[in-house]
């Protein structure tokens, strides 16, 4: 934990913060501060800065935070995947939530499985968690917003083409296409198929929708490998 | 699994492979596959191609493979890594072989736990279990060598010069330093620090060994994380 991220629920009418439950632990056995010591915190949607700790025990620690910088920039980056399994899933929010990803859509495919929609890591408060342990990780505090699309037709057709307009639109897709861009200065959109990839149906509606296919290369590459590579590559 | 991996150990006198244990239960139970359909199959550190399937129980499967195609081709790229705690570990191997790196240096530095050393995925037959998923996903055959170094001092006085020689030598560390650049086409070193990174004394012996310093932006990224959008930046 690079950064303690806290919420209005954590703040008492004092203006200090009262920690409890599994961030005290992570205090306590991994950090082992103690009273008067200081650490990274963040609001979560807020601002960063730093946090003395006034008291600490096995009930909660009593932090005065001093809140001074912004947290980095978002990546000007709207990332369209194809609902990956809920393992991936995981470690997706996480990923895209650590890289700075804007925003993100999951949608349903052809080659995605059914099942994948029950799981319940798409519950809105499973979703935060993942994505506040990127946030901690690199010392963000925005989280990102995150929209689940399961029918692909009305998303590719009605919502897509909005969401691409002025950005560049591009779909990773293996194939002969001309290689992802490096090093773009402006907004992009960036979508990325399920394992065995995108249908040449769905590929169509995507093009139609303003996407323009790259290629990654000769290697196929799990889901959360793709995105973390093609986000160093693009920005 | 996008490629069946198999050895010497697997193929019989009459060149047919004889495939049991996990490697046929994920026949079986994810693909499906009976008699008669086909595979894709790599031969360790050979061709790949593809195998008809000859026969299919629950004891064995029998397949004729016919090879035609080499592996892709590696990244031009020895990379060095602080050893990581071993559940990130096991993902770096996977990751290292999946993005083709050429040779990986497991280094021994000053905020590494010393109980990482200790952990049985550094056994040779599990460092090579891992490296297999990854070359799997990404239909390589080929095996990284991984070298591990206990020693800091002797390894970058030694050895790092040595392995420097001739290419783009880069080191990333957080702090002002010029980005990491971009699509270098010849081959490349890239030494990558522990959680907390390298400490100074480390950072002015890297370069002495010939490192220049590199940054990859405001956010404190995974070494996983790091090492992927790097790799996706650099090639």
């Amino acid at each position: 934990m690079n950064l303690l991220l806290f919420s209005d629920r954590d703040r008492g009418d004092s203006g200090l913060l009262r920690i409890a439950g599994p961030r005290l632990q992570h205090l306590l056995q991994v950090h082992g501060k103690a009273a008067g010591e200081s650490l990274r915190v963040g609001e979560i949607n807020g601002m960063t800065g730093s946090a003395t700790i006034v008291s600490i025990d096995r009930q909660a620690a009593v932090l005065d935070p001093v809140l001074t910088t912004p947290p980095p920039d978002k990546l000007p980056l709207t990332l369209v995947v194809a609902l990956p399994r809920p393992k991936m899933l995981r470690r997706i929010l996480r990923t895209v939530a650590e890289l700075g990803v804007a925003e993100l859509h999951l949608v349903n495919t052809y080659r995605v499985e059914k099942s994948f929609w029950q799981t319940p890591v798409l519950a809105a408060a499973t979703i935060r968690h993942y994505l506040l342990e990127g946030l901690e990780q690199s010392r963000d505090t925005v989280l990102p917003p995150v929209h689940c699309h399961r029918r692909f037709k009305p998303f590719v057709e009605d919502m897509l083409p909005g969401l691409a307009e002025g950005r560049k639109a591009l779909l990773a897709h293996p194939g002969d296409h001309p290689p992802c861009p490096r090093g773009i200065s402006g907004p992009a959109l960036l979508a990325i198929g399920p394992e065995g990839g995108f249908i040449p149906y769905e590929v169509e509606k995507l093009q139609a929708a303003g996407c323009e296919p790259v290629s990654l290369g000769p290697r196929i590459l799990r889901v959360e490998t793709a995105v973390t590579a093609l986000l160093g590559r693009l920005f």
